[in-house]
């Protein structure tokens, strides 16, 4: 029988999304989603959504998003490019920026989607290691340039561990690299207000920052699949007029994302009820006597002993035998540890109740 | 200034997609749209959508969108691949069978996005030309095979000239080639019953053939971008699980195309009143003199002598005056024609008086 793959296809193996159940009863703190509904400002705009208008194609550029997006960030439309999902703005840079068998480089562990991006553009993946404090190393960019590596992904704050890095480290990383800079900030929405985070600034002071932003998270839209770009309009450019598919984003996408946008305040509120309900956990944890990192995202690693319950991959089968689901990496530095998305208080609650029966076995 | 650009994407240019005013009023004939709107049942669906269902990942793999595709199609939910718009169903067959820098091939003149496409994969386009009847000349499939093209696309019915290629020659053609054949079908919804077209039985005999189906035309639905490829589940299987984005289809997406799918009864109608209008438009051009091939799919391509209202670009600017929007193409076989979408029996009758207006002057 004949094979048509090509040979990097044939031999790679492709993402694993975290698991997606299809049952509501399910209590989801496994992929990071915001525990809160959308606000009832995007519900209307969706409810008054003619589906006559479906009939037709839609803006191809996400003209009104773009618009609107610019002005919540202080930047000009052409520095903005709308993706179906952070994912596909994450492929677009290594379409538009890697040369085939350039390597990308990512600090590791990190996002488990880039090595297959990786493999699918037939790229090699350089990794740098993250210190034992999950810090960026003093070195990282010039290892990645020792590498040669045109693009190089940062998640900030990180995933899995939660931790912020300053906008003044990114800026010396932006300095000396040789190529791209990605600032994956998928988890931004939820960094303490205190800690004045905003690294927007820096796509006008260096031609070699592209900016994620998801509305899967922060904006409680997951399910709509809806990314964006910040960077200069010269790397924003070529994605946008080039390489993206050409109507890439759907019309209703682009209503509900423009609504999303502009309800700041209803959005800010699930930001700042997930900030609350993570200082408590920590504390809850604490008092388990589990230690669980620092976090500035909406999710905590947390480290269980391998006599706490028989150990991360078991504590994770329990949960899941009680209808709660978390994230489990079998993976170097991750397999004693869980990566818990910071539910509601119930949903956090129950959680802890089923710990504190795990435990007490 | 540093530039990142991949050289190949430097070099060259976007995708043009038609014009899409954001105007309500313009009678739009350029695009190919149907010119009726989804039926009530979409509609429903779509006034059902709980915006709280936003919140979580959707199924990343459509999972019930193929099964209602695979049973209307009487095929396994594993031939079928749900993407957003037909034109990721292209891309990932790309990116999928395609070694960089192969060429693929396409029948001339065809498909504008194939070009692009291949040019972003830095693969080189082999075009083997139609026949002067707009036919694909009888060694196509020995044409490719010389050119060493591992895919090969084949719109049927054929844009811009409508005109049908038979099961029984797509069969000949598979037979031969040594690579995939692709028949892009996003305008078979509008094929006379009568002709019996039917090429799905295909995949079950060749290893080699992936069919693409869209919602955008037949379903009415060209702003939710939904297409889908049927095709063996061994070409499916590796776009499915490895190259597509992981969660390519958002939530309500899903929901309104297995809405669609599901009321054939209604989108039947809107074929039938298309066929009936093409007809009728053919020998209204015709009864004006002028000439349009026979056609089986939405939209007509007609021949305007220079004579004849200065001729098919100017014809087009005063179409655009008027407010009817049509397409012009500025290449080689077409500067001469203007391809016109069937619309609705009151946008036919408006073009047609703009017609005969111009045609007196």
């Amino acid at each position: 029988m004949r094979s048509f793959e090509r040979k990097n296809i044939k031999s790679m193996v492709g993402y694993t999304p975290g698991e997606q159940p299809e049952v509501e009863s399910v209590i989801k703190l496994n992929t990071n989603e915001n525990p809160y509904p959308p606000p009832q400002s995007v519900a209307d705009v969706l409810s008054q959504i003619d589906v006559a208008s479906l009939r037709r194609y839609p803006s191809p550029s996400a003209r009104q998003f773009r618009k609107v997006a610019a002005k919540l960030h202080h930047v000009k439309p052409e520095n903005i490019i709308a993706t179906n999902g952070g994912d596909e703005l994450l492929r677009l840079l290594l379409t538009t920026f890697v040369e085939v068998g350039s390597p990308i480089g990512v600090a590791d562990p990190s996002y488990s989607l880039y090595p297959v991006l990786a493999a699918i553009h037939d790229s090699p993946v350089r990794r740098v290691s993250l210190t034992s404090d999950w810090e960026l190393p003093d070195d990282f960019a010039e290892q990645m340039n020792a590498f040669g590596v045109k693009l190089s992904f940062v998640v900030n704050p990180h995933a899995p561990s939660g931790k912020l890095v300053p906008v003044t480290r990114l800026t010396e990383i932006a300095q000396k690299l040789d190529g791209i800079l990605v600032i994956d900030e998928a988890y931004v929405d939820f960094i303490d207000p205190d800690q004045d985070y905003n690294s927007i600034k820096l796509i006008n002071q260096f031609d070699n920052i592209v900016i994620l932003r998801t509305l899967s998270k922060g904006y409680s839209l997951a399910g709509l699949r809806f990314g964006y770009g910040i960077g200069p309009a010269r790397l924003i450019e070529p994605m946008q007029n080039k390489t993206k598919d050409s109507y890439n984003m759907d019309l209703i996408s682009q209503k509900l994302g423009v609504a999303a946008l502009q309800d700041q305040a209803a959005a800010k509120r699930t930001w700042q009820a997930v900030c609350d309900e993570r200082s408590r956990m920590v504390l809850e944890f604490d008092q388990l006597g589990l230690t669980s990192l620092p976090s500035q995202a909406n999710f905590l690693l947390v480290e269980i002993p391998s006599e706490c319950a028989g150990g991360a991959e078991a504590l994770y089968q329990t949960f899941k035998n009680e209808g709660v689901l978390v994230r489990f990496f079998n993976e170097e530095r991750l397999k004693n540890k869980l990566r818990i998305t910071v539910g509601t208080p119930q949903e956090n609650s129950a959680l802890l109740q089923i710990l504190k029966t795990a435990i007490n076995k």
